[in-house]
């Protein structure tokens, strides 16, 4: 590991960093056509006055590693707020090389320093490599539960009904 | 329906009832063993400087048939805020009416409003009733993801890590 990689915050001015490592995680999860987000739009919603998540970018020697993105969440049954990673993202180059750990370990720290209970993500299924990586840092898989989501006109018609 | 049906945003009055929804929804859950919640822990965390989630609760003729606790989620694939469902629940007695389908309604019009890209929420795999119910309201099952945790030591021990 190189002691010179650092976790910062992102500002507004990593936003085009931001949107090309969306990008790439896309690619890799094989989900770019999902993709409608701009700079523009990120601009606003990360960094206007109601921020709707926090970024930090790993950087080593001034160089993009990687980044994560996550917002709080909240458990009934803890009482208390969680931390959700949306995104994690490690650019190929630097990939098996620890940084990823250290982004998670990051993540851990912001949650005992703000009291919050859990820290969760989501994985593809086929992504086996991960999920080897995640288990062996001590994650549960949640695997009797299943994520609905509505979006889009199915969205518009069930805000539009009872 | 009975058209007296209301849903109203909670208050801190409220916490009472609001921990023993959270408990009857985790009876249901068979999950009753992980409820650590306090009224305490509710009050601060829901209702003090910075709120970690709001909660809605639905009202027939004054009496308490469900509710709702949800907080801002974040899509970078979509570039903006989502509103993720953490609990939903329908008292018993209430149950098959349509009062579910309201407050889901109620929610897609709050993501409508604050222009958010999606509501979502998570099911137990056993429970087929609210699989079906979801379903025909249009929401879409995300299987092919699963949520990994890192909670108590576990979390501690990867925040000292790295």
């Amino acid at each position: 590991m190189n002691t010179s990689f650092e976790i910062q915050p992102a500002t507004e001015a990593d936003v085009p960093t931001i949107l090309e490592l969306i990008r790439q995680l896309a690619e890799f999860e094989r989900l770019s056509h999902e993709v409608v987000a701009t700079e523009e739009g990120l601009r606003a919603t990360l960094f206007g006055a109601r921020p709707g998540a926090e970024v930090v970018i790993g950087r080593l020697a001034g160089e993009v590693v990687g980044f994560a993105l996550f917002f709080p969440s909240y458990s009934t049954f803890l009482g208390r707020p969680g931390l959700y990673l949306e995104d994690l993202f490690v650019r190929t180059k630097f990939r098996g090389q620890g940084y990823g750990a250290q982004l998670l370990g990051h993540l851990a720290r912001i949650c005992i320093e703000r009291d919050y209970g859990r820290l969760e993500w989501s994985v593809l299924d086929w992504n086996q490599r991960a999920i080897d990586f995640y288990k062996a840092l001590g994650a549960q898989p949640m695997e009797e539960w299943t994520v609905f989501r509505v979006t889009g006109e199915a969205l518009v018609k069930l805000g539009s009904s009872g």
